[in-house]
């Protein structure tokens, strides 16, 4: 792919390529698969070049209409456009930027890497350089990130039958049109947002503000987290919502199209942390094996080396151990109950903040209901485990001393703790990271699950001590 | 809550009231508070009904306007439909869901309990009957039953001034009006979805399929999952996807908002799953203390239990672990390396496997990617736990006998052994789950690490036995 880039564009100096010959075959056959897909819906002419080699795909592109290129380098999850434009004579590109919808020229410009990015930044007319600019400056992940700023306003002196007449005019050029903001004329503040369905349903005769629901409209601001622009979008059941500054002045908007992409990749980024990894960014199968070893390998060596604690404990017990060599064998059992009842309660609280159940200030509500969880379930385990010692000593399956019933009683009694301190853990854990600016979702069952253990550990033996002071101890 | 239901919403029989004195004044509150909530978004509104007491959410509503009444209840994330609808007098209830969209009278009576839902359906006109029949017959999370029936009709004979006249008239009644779907007058067909973007930039006198796309339409089957669905709604960026039986005819549309719902809902599922729970199906701080328990009990149970197994491995090898006690020091550092490359393998193949970025058949690619991951991850952590060991020995941190190279050697290869295993296996259960026809979130990374756990002992210690041999052992 990188020698691709390199040549800015320019096939012909592909070294890979032998003769001219080759190339006017390759264009020919570039011409017939344009000429199958032209009549195709875009998403599926982007999933047809997906399967092409880049080279192939940017000619095939370049045979393509102009407004189905646009079209298809707008769909939001298309992950080739930066290749393609890369592939492609740099006069074309810029055609093709500057007519592109903002947020996704955005895109391809915080995707592409130096030095081809300011060559191609440098070619482009000011307007767009200027929108790019504006778009670019807010921070990854913000509703500022996310705007594009192709939407439509008309000042609230129009009437219905002029706005129709406008829109009829700039629809091929606007993102969406289904969302009219109202302005002031004088202040271009936002007044009202109009729908199209309403819109259409109005007297052409009458102000537009005839049309207008009675509330004020719903809006984002510029650095709103995308998580809070899609629960905006959710909860008022919008196709779009416009992003405004302190001024109430409109300088994008974020459509519903954008935000589900948003939606499914934060799921994506956040079920892979919760696994206790980086995110990986892009798909299992198309991602490099060296990059996605570099992801894996971060966490689970940091997570390793915390896990080396649990050796200094047991370093520290040994003595007890030597003695009580039935004491090691409940070990996995109980650092694992500990890990699991961790690993719920983080699972729950991740979410609940995620989806903005809960916030920051409810954390003693979620202790005061962990707490109690944690005591129940230890309860219910602890159960269990002094059944199945009971039944094991019992049935003469195993011999655990002539102190069994003691030492069910630590197994118990140590499950009890740890369960709770693990619901515990658990369930705060993601509050403290949100509180230090992390995201809660770094609270990845493994981590949890290592910040028990070692804990973990140090309750069974503490409980031990105190159990069977006197007798094994 | 229970008083209410089934006093059928009539609230003069309920036993709390202490005269009719109250009830004027509850009434006189509930109309003062609607006036005051009649301009307001109708989340908003939504939001401050969720606030107050059934009873006196039920009397709010019952003031507000019909149309806000509707708009309300059809609001895809408004929990308290179902209460509210059972709170009210029969006629009103029977009146108001007859007027909400198909798809929000569906989920309600799919929410509601016998013997009220029989009690409620009993009266409804036939033909709502009918449709309600029709949508509650589909299975859960398929777009059947997340479909609803008011969507936008024209035969293809018609023009573009006929279609825009027709949306004017019917606009109040249907969910969207945005996309329009085209049949043949003849057999009622599907032929083309059109847009209200291009409709209106269409010649009225002109016909309506001048302004249809060249590309058919994206339809959807009935019995596909709703994961399928919002594919499809994201890879075309719709606004609603028709949904049509094997002869073509529309049954049903799903909506962008419905599909965002149910797009978090599966997240949360899935998340919940994947933390070792059942799914909560509802807000962590609005379920109850017990309903919460029963969801978290059943698997940490059962994870417990295989847990138990770990105890059983141990008692096998305790010959061993008396005679070299060193052993047991790394035992929890190794059975959490292998729970960790596990858990990392399931989050990303379960997110792959939902995302459709990988199918049953790919399991052999994820396999042959899994394989070498392990084996590197398994000697970057082996190093790691070798240089530990030596370091603590060398400083005489810790005495760890004189054969503690072949100690070193034997937590190295047990590693590089358990963390290929634990990829192995977390990588692959995901696919046995959905080969089963089970979720694969429900290869939840506690699972995974029982899993891992009880045969990471059995390495661990046959590692041991070989290396070992003739030295400690």
């Amino acid at each position: 792919m990188e020698d691709i880039r390199n040549t800015g564009g320019d096939r012909h100096e592909d070294p890979r390529r032998e003769d001219f010959r080759d190339d006017e075959l390759a264009s020919a056959r570039a011409a017939s698969i344009a000429a199958e897909l032209a009549e195709e819906h875009p998403a599926d002419i982007a999933a047809a070049l997906d399967e092409e080699e880049p080279e192939t795909a940017s000619a095939v592109l370049a045979s393509l209409p102009r407004d189905k290129q646009i079209e298809i380098l707008d769909l939001p999850d298309f992950d080739l456009s930066g290749d393609l434009i890369e592939a492609l004579p740099v006069e074309e590109a810029v055609h093709l930027i500057a007519e592109m919808s903002a947020d996704r020229a955005a895109d391809l410009f915080r995707w592409m890497e130096e030095p081809a990015r300011s060559h191609l930044f440098a070619r482009l007319p000011p307007a767009t350089q200027a929108e790019l600019d504006r778009l670019l400056a807010w921070p990854e992940d913000t509703a500022g990130s996310l705007m594009t700023t192709e939407f439509v306003t008309v000042p609230s002196s129009w009437t219905v039958g002029e706005t129709l007449r406008h829109l009829r005019e700039i629809e091929r050029t606007r993102e969406t049109i289904y969302a009219i903001y109202v302005l002031d004329p004088e202040s271009h503040r936002l007044l009202k947002a109009v729908t199209l369905r309403r819109l259409i349903t109005g007297e052409p005769g009458q102000p537009i503000l005839s049309v207008a629901p009675g509330h004020d409209p719903i809006t984002a601001d510029p650095l709103m987290d995308r998580e809070e622009v899609a629960r905006l979008i959710s909860k008022y059941d919008l196709l779009a919502v416009p992003v405004v500054d302190k001024d109430e002045h409109v300088l994008g908007i974020v459509t519903v199209d954008d935000m589900i992409d948003a939606i499914i990749e934060e799921g994506t980024e956040d079920a892979q942390k919760f696994g206790g990894m980086e995110a990986l960014d892009e798909p299992y199968m198309e991602i490099s094996f060296f990059d996605m070893l570099k992801k894996r390998a971060g966490w689970l060596s940091i997570l390793f080396i915390g896990e080396l604690l649990t050796a200094n404990a047991m370093q520290h017990f040994e003595a007890e151990l030597e003695r009580a060599i039935v004491l090691t064998l409940f070990i996995p059992l109980i650092m694992s109950s500990g890990g699991n009842s961790g690993s719920q309660a983080t699972s729950l609280i991740i979410r609940a903040l995620a989806l903005g159940e809960i916030r920051l200030r409810d954390w003693w509500r979620v202790a005061l209901r962990e707490l109690p969880s944690g005591l129940v379930l230890g309860s219910i385990l602890a159960v269990l485990g002094m059944i199945r010692i009971t039944v094991w000593q019992m049935l003469d399956l195993h011999d655990y001393g002539e102190h069994w019933t003691l030492v069910a009683a630590t197994v118990g009694a140590a499950l009890v703790a740890i369960v709770t301190f693990g619901s515990l853990i658990g369930s705060m854990l993601p509050f403290v990271l949100r509180r230090l600016g992390f995201d809660p979702a770094s609270a990845s069952a493994p981590f949890v699950a290592t910040f028990v253990d070692v804990t973990g550990l140090v309750i069974y033996f503490s409980v031990a001590l105190v159990i069977l002071h006197g007798t094994l101890l």
